[in-house]
């Protein structure tokens, strides 16, 4: 029974995924608009880990970064550029001193995730996703998706990242 | 097809557990020895994301903690102690800057995962280590269990955190 939920789970992932990319409209000036990724998908908690990570300065950020089961295959096959259906999701928290786990210690050292600060994706699809490497992006703050001009900054700074299909985060074994 | 090659891995997994707390063999004074868990329990790294963590100081060390379904269910119903068959893997890696990442954004902030430097279990059966709060403790370097003398030092620093059932990671959301 419980596989057969897991299935159903699954199929309910990819109803919601396929909603969550469908086009938007077009532009007056016959340009099509930017396309980014404007629903979570379903399921990402449950995904496998690709890899942690961790930003000091201003984003002071704490990361799990998780991938659904295509790009986990991608990434142990080092397949590259990821294939279509790949998405992998940034789990962001703040990183925060654990005076709890200090304690026992003996000494400031343990770092652990604070609230949560956002959530982000990168889903793969070549043809809806061309303008922008193959990839759409997604943000979300307390579940609302990040606005236009916020998105428009993903592209410009994954673009920089050729060597691995516009991806950071790489694999930990 | 992939659900019945699911269910067998998680067949075998759970055959590859039993047979890895086997019980040790008896003190000749009559006393148990200290049991630990000298096997790696098999499809842990396919496991569900529970938390990330880092420690500064001697460990520099970055972690990635994931719990079988048992855990994973036991963390999100709040369920205290948790339930016999829960498995909490701690992946650990040095913690090191990520050159590549740094040059993108202008400046050093990003800190990701280096080589994988040990993984530890905890494995909870309270009648079979019932003299360690009823967890089982393990710890691997290279695929090698560590010594008893080293294993021995695990359960006298987590007993401190009693409030949580001697787990020191919090789910994270």
């Amino acid at each position: 029974m419980k596989r057969i939920t897991l299935l159903l789970i699954a199929v309910a992932a990819l109803v919601g995924i396929v909603a969550s990319i469908a086009p938007t409209r077009g532009r007056a000036d016959g340009e099509a608009a930017p396309t980014f990724v404007t629903q979570i998908p379903p399921g990402y908690r449950d995904w496998r880990l690709i890899s942690v990570a961790h930003e000091e300065g201003n984003l002071n950020s704490f990361a799990a970064v998780l991938g659904n089961d295509v790009a986990v295959k991608a990434y142990r096959e080092g397949t590259l550029p990821f294939p279509d259906g790949t998405i992998i999701a940034a789990l962001h928290y703040s990183h925060v001193s654990s005076a709890e786990n200090d304690k026992v210690f003996g000494r400031a050292q343990s770092f652990v995730p604070g609230s949560p600060t956002n959530i982000q994706f990168m889903v793969k699809d070549s043809t809806k996703y061309a303008a922008t490497g193959g990839w759409g992006f997604a943000h979300f703050k307390d579940g609302k998706p990040g606005d236009e001009a916020f998105m428009k900054t993903c592209f410009p700074c994954h673009e920089k990242a050729q060597g691995s299909d516009l991806v950071f985060t790489h694999y930990a074994p």
